[in-house]
């Protein structure tokens, strides 16, 4: 668990008495591609750290199956929507690639909270980032064309284009796979 | 400032101490109908606590003003998406009626939540509130028909209908002032 160590060490101090009350608070898990972490219609019951591998956020619109964001190694993952109040989910979450997660449940986090000196500190921060990045990427949705959603794709997740399927990152930009073929034809022209 | 204080004390418990602190903190802020809190192009310095009031925030999609929420007494305001990094804010936020708001800066709040003892743990549950219903609105934004969202903005919102513009409503509704007056006569016809 030395990567999320690390990553919780960015947002606070932390004493090795409590690393190792980290260590004990998260679970290891492990997904093939397919499996989900999380199904729309039941409670999300924990908070995940990406230790290796790719997720993805997808709802269910009319029949149709929208990809609404990615997660990847270094985030942490839940549909705080579900989370927080535990309440049934609008979304899945699904592997995309063999992923290992290490997780932590509602209750657990309650507890890092409470007995890690800066708990309530890291937990502020961390909400903070992970909001600001699912707000950012749902203003998108709503504001921005299917071309500058692309380009802001390749923008940010360079290293994404490899590892998920064309479809869903059509999908995700909001158009039909033809459409992205067309759009990444002209982008590619320009250069 | 007995409403914020009352609200503050929601999350965590105040000794007598940190109510001044708090009402340090804070400053009163008089807006009329038409004034802005935030603008867009500009930062957002502050979170605003609502004592009185209603706003809308709204965004300029291609030309078009799209309102995308309300906010109104007893919550907290703010574009966090501009106030957390600090950067240039893509929504506007505008008083509908006289509102009395009590603000804190950035610089501020971050000695709120040093200087107060349970001042993190307010940060991180009130954070979470204010992003959830966020979310929750972006998302049904995205998802839901214009019924469904008109019917949840009467659910949730009861006493506003009385208190917005119409074209506001229609505006955050997603369609044109017509079409939310024929909305309106089929949901009555069938009371």
């Amino acid at each position: 668990m030395e990567l999320l160590i690390r990553v919780i060490k960015q947002f606070i101090k932390l004493s090795a008495a409590e690393e190792s009350i980290v260590k004990e608070l998260f679970t290891e898990l492990n997904l093939e591609p397919g499996d989900y972490l999380l199904e729309e219609g039941k409670i999300c019951r924990h908070v995940a750290f990406i230790n290796k591998g790719l997720v993805r956020y997808f709802i269910n619109n009319d029949e149709e199956e929208r990809t609404m964001y990615f997660s990847k190694e270094l985030e942490f993952v839940c549909n705080y929507t579900s989370f927080l109040p535990q309440t049934a989910s609008d979304k899945s979450i699904q592997a995309l690639e063999p992923t290992q997660l290490y997780i932590i449940s509602y209750e657990k986090l309650q507890r890092l909270y409470r007995e890690i000196s800066e708990g309530e500190k890291f937990g502020r921060l961390a909400i903070e980032q992970v909001f600001l990045s699912a707000i950012q990427q749902l203003d998108s949705l709503y504001t921005d064309p299917p071309v500058v959603r692309y380009q802001q794709f390749l923008a940010h997740y360079p290293d994404l284009i490899q590892r998920i399927p064309q479809y869903y990152i059509a999908s995700y930009v909001g158009i039909k796979p033809q459409s992205l073929s067309r759009i990444r034809k002209r982008i590619s022209g320009r250069h």
